[in-house]
C-alpha cells in the first residue's frame, strides 16, 4: 500500500448552531478543506462521511451524505455514509485512507458532521442511548444507575469508570477537575471551540453535580458542528508545506464481553498496534488529541495510550507534561471537554487539529516543534469496551 | 491491488420475521457463511455491516453491528456499520473487497440485516422517506403526488418512472405484470423467498391499485431479512469447489442533479465502468441479479446495463432471454418484487444468489454453465437518480 497524506482540513465552530442542519455545517467544512488543500470537487474521486445520530436526531437516515452534501459538487463519485458512534468520522478517515493507500482512489474527502440540537431537546439524549447494546440498555442502566432522565446515560458509565479509577489510582475529584481547567485553558485558545473561558478547580467542583463524582464542567456537552479532511497521495500534495503522512490508521472494536483486562482494551489494542506499524512508542509522540468525552477519561486514556504506567495518569497530569507548555501536549484543540463533542464530527476534528498543529498554524495554541501527532478516538459501549476505537498517527516529513 | 475471491455465503429466508430482530438474523446468516467458508471467527480481520433503517425503525443507531452481531465472535476486530439506503450492504461489500484487495485485510466477513416490521407498521414507510433528501421531501410529493399514506412515497416515484419508460418504449402495463410473472416464477423456486407462489399476468393486474400504474404485486413488500458473504484471498479459499473472483466492484452515487441524461445515471456509469475494469462486455454476462423494488425498475435497468438498447427492455422481456431457461436470465433468485427486499440486506442476498449460481448450488432455479454474473443494487434518491449505485461482476475461474 502506498503512503497516504493530509492534503488539506476544515471545520466549523463547533457549539449550539440552532439554525443550521447538516448541509449547512458540512458544507462550510468541505469548502474549508478542499481550499486548504488547494483542490475542487471536480478532482474528488470518493466520499466518506461520518455521522452518528442522524436518523433519530433529524430523521435524515439511510443517505445522509448525499443529501447533506448535494450541493457542494462532490456527488457522483463513491459515496459511503459510515457509522460508529463517536467515532464516525475517524471510522470514516480509515476508510478514506485505506482508499488511497489502496490505490482505488488519488484523493478523497472525509466529513463528520452532527446536529444534536433539535427543538425536541430529549432527542439527543435519546439517541446517545442507542451507542449502547438496547438489548441490554435496562440491565446497564441497572448497574450504573441511570435513572435519572436529566443526563445521557453515557456520563453513569463514565461516573462508574471515574469511581473504579480513583480505587485504582488515588486519582481525586480534584484531578478530575484538574483536566477540566487543562484543556478550558486551551480550548480558550481555539476560535472554533464551544467554550472560550478558563475556569478554576474551584468552579469545576462547584458546576452543577451530574453524577458522582462527575460535574457539569467534567462533561461534554450537547453540540452541533463539522470537520473535514483531504487526503491524497504524495505526488498530488500541494506544494510549499511541510508533508503530513498518515503514519498508521488503525480501527478495532471491543470484544463485547462482560470482563475486559486493561491489556484487552480496544483503545490499548489499537494504540499499540498503530505504534507497531509506525514503528515508534509513546515516548515519540509529540502531541494527542484524545477523546475525553469525560474528565475521568483523559486519565485512563493516558495508561491506555501508554503515556505511564498504570496508576499514574494523576501524577502524569500533575506534572505539566501533558499541558501546553509541557513535554507533550494532550487536547492542545480543549478537546471534548472545551473545543465541544458533536459526536460525529469529532474525529475528523481531532485530525483538523493535529494537522494544524504539525503545519505550525495554530496560532496561541501552537505546539512547537511537533513531528509525530496521535489522535485516539472512541464510540459506543459494547460488553465492558468501546464499541470502536480509532488510533491515527500523523507524522509531518 | 490482489484479487479477491468469495469463500462463502449466507442468509435467512427473507419475510415477516416479526418474532426475530437484529442479532438473531444476522446470526443466522454469518454462521451459515462462515460454515459455506469453512472458516471460524477468529479468522475474520474486519467486519463491514449494512443496515439501512435500524436508526428509525429499531432504535439501534450508531453501534448496529457491533450489537447485532456480539454472541458471533466477530467482535474485537474493525467493525464498520455502512448505510446507503437500499444499496447498504452492497455498499459494505466494496469497503470489504476493497480492504482485502489491498492487503488490510485477509478474511474479512460483510453482513446485510434489515429489520422492518415492528409493531408501529409505520416506522418502515416513514423510514423509507429517508431515503430521499428530507429538505425536499415535500417537493416531490407534490410532483409525484405521494400525498397517500398507505404506501411507501418511492412507490409514487416508481409510478413516475414507469409512466415516463411506457411514453419512451411503449412498454405496457402487461409488460410490468410480465417481470412480476417472471420473477414470481423464479422465485417459487427459491427456498429463501418471501413470495413462493407462481402468479399470472391476471393476478397482477388485479391486484390492489397501489399508484397507477403500479399494482400490489409489481412493488417489493415489507420485509425482515439478513445475507452475509466472507471474502478471502485466492491462497485462503476452501479447497474442492469453483474459484468465484470479484472481477470488478463499483459504487458511484447520483450526481443530486434536478435532470440527469440517460448516459449519465449513476447505473449506467457504474455498470459499464465494471465492464471496463473486468474487461466484459454485457454480452458476456450469464445472469443477473438486478434492483427490482418495482417491477418497472427491471426494464429501465436492462437499457441501463446495456443488455438492449434504448427503447428495447419490453422486446427484450419478452423474448424469454432474462428467464430462466433463457440465455441470460435476470433475477432468477426471484429478485427483490418475489425474494423479498429487507432493504440493507439486500446487496449481500444478490451476492449470495449469485455464487450460490455460479457454485451450481441453485436447485430447480439453476443457470446452466454460468461463468460472469452481475449484481446491480441501487439505494435512495437525491436529485433525479439513485444515491447509491453498486455494480459487482463475479467471475468462475
Amino acid at each position: 500500500m502506498r503512503d497516504v497524506y493530509v492534503a488539506g482540513v476544515g471545520m466549523t465552530a463547533f457549539g449550539r448552531h440552532r439554525d443550521r442542519g447538516l448541509k449547512s455545517l458540512s458544507e462550510e467544512a468541505v469548502r474549508a478543506a478542499l481550499a486548504d488543500a488547494e483542490t475542487d470537487p471536480g478532482r474528488v474521486q470518493a466520499v466518506y462521511f461520518g455521522n452518528a445520530m442522524g436518523g433519530l436526531v433529524t430523521g435524515q437516515e439511510m443517505v445522509r451524505a448525499q443529501a447533506a452534501l448535494r450541493r457542494t459538487g462532490l456527488l457522483g463519485v463513491p459515496v459511503v455514509n459510515v457509522e460508529n458512534a463517536c467515532a464516525s468520522s475517524s471510522t470514516a478517515f480509515h476508510l478514506g485512507w485505506l482508499a488511497v493507500a489502496a490505490g482505488a482512489a488519488d484523493t478523497v474527502v472525509v466529513v463528520g458532521t452532527e446536529k444534536m440540537t433539535s427543538p425536541d431537546r430529549d432527542r439527543a439524549k435519546h439517541a446517545l442511548a442507542s451507542a449502547a447494546d438496547l438489548d441490554e440498555l435496562a440491565e446497564l442502566e441497572a448497574r450504573v444507575g441511570g435513572a435519572d432522565e436529566s443526563r445521557s446515560f453515557f456520563m453513569d458509565l463514565y461516573a462508574e469508570t471515574a469511581r473504579r479509577y480513583m480505587e485504582a489510582s488515588g486519582a481525586t475529584v480534584t484531578d478530575f477537575a484538574a483536566v477540566v481547567v487543562k484543556n478550558r485553558r486551551h480550548g480558550a485558545a481555539n476560535p472554533h471551540a464551544q467554550f472560550r473561558e478558563a475556569v478554576t478547580v474551584e468552579q469545576v467542583l462547584h458546576s452543577r453535580a451530574i453524577v458522582p463524582p462527575l460535574t457539569l464542567f467534567m462533561c461534554s456537552a450537547i453540540g452541533d458542528g463539522s470537520a473535514a479532511v483531504v487526503l491524497t497521495s504524495r505526488d498530488r500534495l500541494p506544494a510549499g508545506r511541510p508533508r503530513i503522512r498518515v503514519a498508521a490508521s488503525v480501527l478495532t472494536s471491543g470484544y463485547g464481553r462482560k470482563e475486559t483486562g486493561p491489556q484487552d482494551m480496544a483503545s490499548r489494542r489499537a494504540a499499540f498496534r498503530a505504534y507497531e506499524i509506525a514503528g515508534v512508542g509513546p515516548e515519540d509522540v509529540d502531541l494527542l488529541e484524545l477523546h475525553d468525552a469525560a474528565a475521568p477519561a483523559e486519565l485512563v486514556l493516558y495508561e491506555e495510550l501508554g503515556l505511564c504506567g498504570p496508576g499514574e495518569g494523576p501524577r502524569l497530569l500533575r506534572s505539566g507534561e501533558t499541558a501546553l507548555g509541557g513535554r507533550r501536549p494532550v487536547n492542545p484543540s480543549g478537546g471534548l471537554l472545551a473545543k465541544g463533542h458533536p459526536v460525529g464530527a469529532t474525529g475528523c476534528a481531532q485530525l483538523t487539529e493535529l494537522a494544524d498543529q504539525l503545519w505550525g498554524r495554530a496560532g496561541a495554541r501552537q505546539v512547537e516543534n511537533a513531528r509525530i501527532a496521535l489522535a485516539e478516538n472512541g464510540g459506543g459501549y459494547i460488553g465492558s469496551d468501546s464499541a470502536a476505537v480509532s488510533v491515527t498517527l500523523l507524522e509531518r516529513e
